[in-house]
Formats: C-alpha cells, structure tokens, sequence
C-alpha cells in the first residue's frame, strides 16, 4: 500500500512529538507500505517567524513572507527524516522546490497546479519514507509560494491523488470528525464514516478538522481520506464518495465564529446590482458565504452577506469607496454573530429538518438573524454569545449523542 | 559600480543590527550603485539548528544537515529584504536554489562549480537590491549543500567573479587585515593593502578575518576584495595582486591555537611510505599543514605533521586502523600547541628573515617544536601556552606595530 500521511504543526513541536510520530511512520512502513509524510511547520514556528517579519516590516510583501515562511516546513522535514534515520528507517526530507510543487502566484494563498511525481517515485523506489514540506509550492518564476490555510492538508492530499495513494491519513488532536465540536457539545459522537459532501459543508461551516479545499481535492480524485488521532491509536473516520446505507440523515452540527455580517442598505432595485457588488468583492480574491437579499423602501433592495472577519475590513473599505458607483444608502457591519449549520446528505430529501432545526433553536429562546439553505445542509446566524447554546439544543434536537 | 557587500551572522543578528545593515546598503543603492548582499545566517541560528539535530540524532546524514541549515540564511535574506524595503529601497530575496549557485555533492563542505548570473541580473536590471543566502548550493540532484567553515566569503567572491563586481566588500567585526590580532598584540597596525598570496597565508594560517577558500578564488579572478567593518565607517583593508612598492617586506604575524601535531614514529625508510601515509588521511578529505620529516633509529624514518584539532581523532583512529599497512612503531599526538606564521611576499627575497624570528622566539625564551617555510612565510609551532607571548615578540621584533 501507498500511504500519505499528515501531520500538524503541533504533532512536531518538539523532540517527543517528532520520535512519537516517527515510530507510527516507522510501524506503517515495516508493515511493507510505502509511505509519503507531509508535515507542517513545528509549533508556533509559523507565527514566529510571522512576529519576525511583522517587526521588521509590517508591510513586507507576500512573496518575502512566503520566502521567509517556508523555512518552517523545511526544518520539519529534515529534522523528521534525522528522527527517522535514528530508528533505522531510510528516509529523505523533500520541499516544495525539489519536489517540484508548482502553484499559481498567489503568494500566501496559492493554488496547486502540479506535481511533479518523479523525485518521490524515485526516492520510494529505493526504499526511503519521502517527508515532504507541506503548505508551501513553487511559482514560474522560481519563488516560493504558500498555500494559505490548511495548506498541509491540501499538499497531503494532492500528492495522494498524483500519485495514487491507497489512502490520505490526516493525523489532527481530535480523534475524528465528530457530530458537533466534542468541546462545545460533551455528548458529541465520532464517526465512522462521512461522504465528501457533507464534509466539505462540515469543513467550510467551521469544523476545523478538515480545510475545505483539501476535502475538494479529495473529492475531484477520490483520494479517501482518513481522519485520525496523532496521539491514540483510534481509528478515525473515513471520508469518501458514497458511505453505508443504514447511516444518519444527518452527520452533524458546525459552528463559525470567524464569521462577519454586512448589509448594504438602499442599493438600486435594477438588474446587474447584485453582479456588480460581488464581483467587486471577488476580484479581491475574498470569498462570500451567506447571500441574502430582502425588499427595501421605495424600489431599494437590501443585500446581506456573510464573510470570515478576517476580511471584514477589507471588504467595507471596498465598498465605501465604490459607494458612488454601488449606489446604496449605507452599510450595517455585525461582527459579533455566528454561523450554526445542520450537515447531511439526507437533508433534503426529508421533509422537516428545516422547520426541526429552527424549533430547537425557537425552544431555547435564540434569534435567527439569517437562513440559508443547500442539498446538504442548513445554517443559520444567530448572535455570537448564543453559539454554544445553539449547538447543544439543534445537537439535542436530531438526538446526535452517543 | 556593481558591488557585492557580504555581511556575516552577527552583523544581521537582530532587529537593530539587520537595520544597521540595510542603511548602509541603502546608501550605496542611492549613490547609484548596483548592490548584490550576500548574508550568513543571523547570529547562532546555524549552531542552534545544529544542536537541534544532534538532539534528534547525533549521526544525521550531511545532507539532512545541510536540508537543515540551509533555512538559517534563507530567514536572513527574507528579513534584509523586507527591511531595505521598509527604507524605500525595492529589493528581493533569492536563495541557492533561485539563482542558482551550483556545487559538488560534498554535504557540509561541498564545493562552487558554476553560477547562473540570469536571475540576479535581471533583477539588478530592475533596479532591485538582490539579497543571496551565502554558504549555501545546489548539486546536480537538486539536494541543498554548504560550503563549510567561511563558505559565505566563498559565495560572495563567487558572485563578484561571475558578475564581474567591481568589487567584494566583506563586512566583519573588526576593520580590515592587521599585522597580528589586535585582541593578542595591541599595538597591531591595520594594512591598507595587502596582497593576495599575503592574505592567503594570513588566512590559511589563523588570521579569522576571511577563509581561505574566498581569498584563492578572488586571486584566481582577481576580484579586489575589501575587508571593512559593519560597525565604523572606517576604510579597511584592500586586498589584490600588487600592492605599492613602498609597502613592507613583512604583512602581519597569525596565529592558529586549532592545531595538533601527530608524530608517526619508527616508520620503515623506503620509497612510498610517506606516499601511503598522506594518501590514506587524503582520502578523508582532512587537510594537512605543515609535515616534517626526520631521520629515526636503525633504518627507519619519523614524519610528524598538523592537522586542525577537529580533525585529529578521525586522524589517529584511521592511522591505528590502519598500523599494519603503514608499519609504524608508535604514535604521538600533541594538542597543546600553536603555530605562529610570519607571513609578507619579502620574505624569501630577504635574507636573515628566518633568523630574525627565531631570535625573537629565542629572547623570550620560547622553544621551537616544527619549523616550515615558504616563497612568503615561516610557520613554527610552539606550546599553546606561549602563543600569545611568541607573536608579540614577533611583532615586536620586525617593528610592525604603529
């Protein structure tokens, strides 16, 4: 078997952690696999060096931040193929360069493009663990890039699709993918298995245990994936295309606390409103979550959306300085709400969920501030403080306990 | 006027040091100049990422080391960029691998073979400071190497060579070449100039102040190499071919504490043995300096030699794995002991150069252990603890103070 498996930065923090994963690599690979390793930067090394440059240049542009932040990944990777060596493991540290891992230039946030298989392929053949630098690629001008956000995971699982892994194992510090955040919901239950979909929904709603565009990548190359423990030889949970019959409608419930609301009052009630505020949003390469438009006074209309507060900022200087060419009356920002959403395959096709979902949040006395709705799930923004609250009484509601 | 400027470790080792830094390549970038700035690693950046892997494990593969160590620059240049930007001044960072700057496969002592020029060029042409990570390669596997000891002055020489530099500023912490470590001999006098084979003694000998590797290559392509400090303004040190005719007989006295002398007794006195000898520590790649040969009891012959005391435990253990080849009758190794070098390109054409030392050493009642010479320098080793004493009256007696 070909296995890829990642690794977080905090499951390569110091010595003990880099010999813990190294002896679960080290079983893996006597038991006759091949075996791809992926890791991230150790610890708080990413922030650190970001505290470095911030100190330096608060203005330091994105392609020598990625310079700069690329080094972490690289000393991860060396030190664990020493750590493997050590157990007598043959093992050889790879970046994104000599890989090659090439990505667009969108420095701190680039897209893989392609991978070059031929060093790994070469370097599996004679008999090495490869321990690759996740998070981070290489540009046509010969730079390096990063992926942003859950980059490691998204180098882990495209080299599984390129190089047709048997499986994508993403080691974490929670056992799984769970029904709900076990540290919000006490009662929350692992599972076992959990189609792409609802994985993805779970991912971008704000369980923090897959990125969003790995679980994508996943998807497009039906690259199974594997959720699991560093810590506790516990089995995980699978993701994949299609799960067993007997399983749940529903999967579980996530929470988005990163998440910012704007409403554009008064815009024009005439074709093209809506083209021309999202566009202008998207060429700043931000993503919006939540749509909702409503009928406003005197042939207005008023546009609400959601996106990460990370953004929030960016996105109203945006706007008040395309007021004249928007046309709107003002801007209502709310930054102190979250996002609730309902994950299921079933959802749709079972009468009931919505109207289930917002009684349990009407019996526990909290306010809906937006509904949306897909195939696969339902979310819903309520305010910040009641997050928790909310979790609980929808988790209770579709009884998702053990 | 093209300028390579290289900047070692302590001179980038801080926020306010790495500021200290780009002000003064900013200056020379406003007097209209192009500036190529090579850098070391920040401060103990590279002897901390050591002692990481030796932590991990003791054993690691060289090029898991130099994987390793290759980051330590890699966060420099990023962080110089950023901050000459800071300053207004358009700079980029580029590592081994983006410029690209090619070497053998000798991990952790591998040697230049050529440099692309094109990427830098072009980045000169833009009006960019380039900021190049020194001591750092690429092989023909695409696997990281380093230079070993002095490898940044390497780079740096290397850069102006195949630039066609007008001339190679290297910065350290003290202000040029002098006639004897002003730490040692306090009336030391700082050169104006001083010649390449002069400066090649002086740094094969124990002069800190540039390697020796840097010093052959700029002879080779008569780069003018400038020796000046980070910290004062103050002019330094030429180095070149020729120097005004004017200039003294006698260039400085250096010393080298890192020396151990291993006498193999009782060898047998026929052709090849001192062949079979130097061929054997050849092969380990383990320098060797000064050798003298005497003649022993009954037919058979001493040789006693120096190595660096790094190197002198791999020397005695091959030399005792291999007693039955060379057939000697025993060894005897000496660590305690120093070599003093009177270097200056007279000295050969002046007769009573020699007897002049040796009269020095024999006023302050110094014994001589080896005596070596050449076209420009006498070396001789003395106890350790002599050393200092022996290279004031050297310099004493030849008058090189101020």
């Amino acid at each position: 078997m070909l296995i890829v498996k990642k690794f977080g930065g905090s499951s390569v923090a110091d010595k003990d952690r880099i010999f813990n994963v190294a002896r679960q690599i080290s079983e893996s690979y006597r038991e006759g696999n091949n075996v791809v390793v992926v890791l991230s930067a150790m610890g708080k090394t990413t922030n650190h060096l970001i505290a470095q440059a911030n100190d330096i240049n608060p203005r330091a542009s994105r392609r020598e931040l990625d310079m700069l932040l690329t080094c972490g990944e690289q000393i991860s990777v060396a030190l664990m193929a020493m750590a493997l060596s050590s157990l007598g493991i043959p093992a050889v540290s790879l970046n994104a360069w000599q890989v090659a891992m090439h990505t667009n230039s969108a420095y701190g946030n680039a897209r893989l493009k392609n991978i070059d298989t031929e060093r790994i392929a070469a370097e599996l053949e004679s008999g090495k663990v490869v321990v690759v630098t996740g998070f981070q690629g290489i540009n046509k001008y010969d730079d390096y890039t990063t992926l942003g956000r859950g980059g490691s995971d998204t180098t882990a699982v495209a080299l599984a699709a390129v190089l047709g892994a048997d499986a994508c194992e993403i080691y974490t510090d929670v056992e799984g993918v769970y029904t709900a955040d076990p540290r919000v919901v006490p009662n929350a239950r692992k599972l076992k298995e959990i189609t792409y979909d609802e994985m993805l929904e779970m991912a971008s709603l704000g369980a923090k245990v897959l990125h969003n565009r790995s679980v994508e990548l996943a998807k497009k190359y039906g690259v199974q994936l594997i959720v699991r423990s560093s810590l506790t030889p516990a089995e995980g949970t699978v993701v994949k295309e299609v799960v067993k019959v007997e399983k749940m409608l529903v999967s579980g419930v996530a929470v988005d606390e990163n998440v910012s609301r704007i409403a554009v009052m008064g815009l024009a009630d005439v074709p093209g409103t809506a083209f021309r505020l999202f566009n202008l949003i998207s060429q700043k390469k931000i993503n919006v979550d939540l749509i909702v438009q409503s009928v406003g006074y005197e042939g207005t209309k008023d546009i609400a959306f959601t996106v990460s507060s990370d953004n929030v900022n960016d996105v109203v200087s945006l706007l008040e300085q395309n007021k004249e060419i928007l046309q709107y009356s003002s801007l209502e920002i709310s930054s102190d709400v979250a996002k609730i959403s309902l994950v299921g395959s079933g959802i749709m096709s079972t009468p009931g969920m919505a109207s289930k979902m917002f009684e349990a949040l009407y019996d526990a006395g909290i306010n809906t501030r937006m509904i949306s709705t897909s195939e696969i799930k339902i979310s819903v923004l309520v305010d910040k403080r009641y997050a928790h609250k909310a979790m609980i009484a929808v988790h209770d509601k579709f009884q998702l306990g053990e």
